[in-house]
């Protein structure tokens, strides 16, 4: 599934900033890909994108209309319809990461046909894929793991590769969320995928490539979760990583969405060299990246000085104090690039 | 997926008696619910039942006609579809094992909406699962895991149930492949699930029971297995074993389909455990099934003596020996019933 750039990010009429984080998140990365924004009357989000009507992005270039924002409950509002139908009408492809696919809807379904379009819904998977081989692959990668879901591995991966391609390595970032989707420009939402596949999906989504280049592996899940620790561990095993981070986020006690508790860093380590060996025997923990929003920069510092220190490992927040330690430590167990 | 009974097994024209093996594992262990079996003019298979036609079969009181038998490919020929619109006029459901959805072949579709009847994909699912909570259900279930894939999960599972039923437990099958969904007649087939609802779904196909009730729990792949390891974790969170029986193939070195060695018996004991505290800390193995059909009846028994003694857990194989040194340490780990 690769999506045609450069996208026009429809925003709909969301009431809040929240609900358009999708297309925040492209902004954010891949701002380069971005012609503009299409905002419906009263819609309170904003990219800082330049407002444009759908007519203007097709006009500037626009490839791909990306539905950027999410309704409460997934759905696709009627009142979006005719926005969408309009952008295939004006040759865009649309893409969408709601609950709801595009092509059931039946005037998208027809305008998509009449114009010869495609229709992205990354948050289903329309695709085949082998189960998983196991057999190791020419490349490097890096995957982040969890202590548990949304603790930032997503952003964790995003800013590993931006940190690496700055120092020099050849790196690129591969999603398996929809939002790295739109990110990547390719990949599928691997929690879209039918069990049988998740390993096989993984492969695919980090295929073999260069001896000297990086694939860094956007994470899903955690093994300790009751819930999605099944991607996780296929997720592991396909993408067959060389290092891996270890997402944090330390005032959390129970995982989300459920009653467990939290495990901690070093049971996450043990448990990621143990199954990631399966199919990677040098696999390595190479840093830990701490959500440290909760705490104030003094205790922030102190509380990485004190994980890294107990873990023998270089530990960041990649928003606040970005990645280089970690970057180091992969020059350092890996050679510079 | 509740599949209603008495079943009417239909063969088709295969060529040999493997590939009627779904049919010969309902009749192997619920010959009771089957009325008779259909077979086309030149089936080479033979389940040992009456045959008879669809009129005969829907006049002897079947109401399901069950695709028992799989054609190279998976598909459904064309020449049965005849027969499976008959058996909807004549007020049958319909179940397939197969990979093609029934009610992808119009003429199927229509009979099914005409006749009000249901068709039961097994292999595909259409049900909405919630994600996996992890809290401890009533009831207690033993989960049967292996060292590879088709080690004899499902047999074992299956003949444990047996045992613990004649032994005066209260004792359920719990499906989760294609062939125990019709031998259970309830479950899914937890490999063809949507990847975030795996421990979700393994958590509906054991429900909460009563504390004296126990449910055998049908395994699914390895934790060792790098194409379906991922079923095989979220399966043990979901179904949250109290005990687990350990499945061996002793002549296999690689594992099925890919070339990753075979574990050891006790990895695969250890890392159950590990894996499995998540959900139930009070997981432990409680027995070893062995498929020794490649040996002799005197090394059968020396390698099983061999096997016990090393782990300090009974260990059988189910086919020649039977079940009851496991229901012997279900007996003396968790209480007579």
């Amino acid at each position: 599934m690769e999506i045609a750039r450069p996208y026009l990010l429809f925003l709909g009429d969301v009431p809040d900033a929240l609900a358009a984080k999708t297309a925040v998140g492209i902004v954010d990365w891949r701002k380069d890909w971005c012609i503009g924004q299409v905002r419906l009357q009263g819609c309170a989000a904003d990219t800082g994108l330049s407002d444009m009507t759908i007519g203007e992005g097709a006009g500037a270039g626009a490839k791909t209309l990306i539905i950027g924002a999410v309704n409460a409950g997934g759905r696709l509002p009627d009142h979006w319809i005719a926005s969408v139908v309009e952008a295939l009408d004006a040759g865009l492809d649309v893409a969408s990461g709601l609950h709801v696919r595009l092509g059931d809807v039946p005037q998208i379904r027809e305008a998509a046909e009449r114009n010869g379009r495609r229709l992205h819904d990354v948050r289903h998977n329309s695709m085949t894929f082998a189960t998983g081989k196991g057999t190791k692959r020419r490349g490097k990668r890096i995957l982040a793991v969890g202590t548990d879901c949304s603790v930032g591995k997503k952003y964790t991966a995003l800013a590993m590769d931006r940190a690496m391609n700055e120092r020099g390595y050849q790196s690129t970032f591969c999603a398996t969320g929809q939002t790295g989707v739109f990110i990547s420009g390719r990949g599928v939402s691997l929690d879209a995928v039918v069990a049988d596949f998740i390993s096989g999906a993984a492969e695919w989504i980090s295929p073999e490539t260069e001896d000297d280049h990086w694939q860094i592996v956007e994470g899903q899940g955690s093994l300790f979760h009751p819930s999605f620790a099944g991607v996780t561990l296929g997720l592991l095993h396909g993408s067959q990583p060389d290092g891996f981070i270890v997402c944090h986020e330390p005032t959390r006690t129970k995982m989300r969405g459920v009653e467990t508790p939290l495990p901690t860093i070093q049971q996450v380590i043990d448990m990621t060299v143990q199954c990631g060996s399966l199919t990677n025997p040098d696999i390595r923990c190479v840093g830990i990246a701490v959500n440290t929003s909760a705490l104030d920069n003094d205790e922030a510092l102190a509380f990485l000085a004190k994980v890294g220190e107990k873990h023998g490992l270089p530990a960041t927040d990649p928003v606040r104090f970005g990645m280089d330690v970690i970057v180091d430590k992969v020059s350092a167990e890996f050679g510079a690039p």
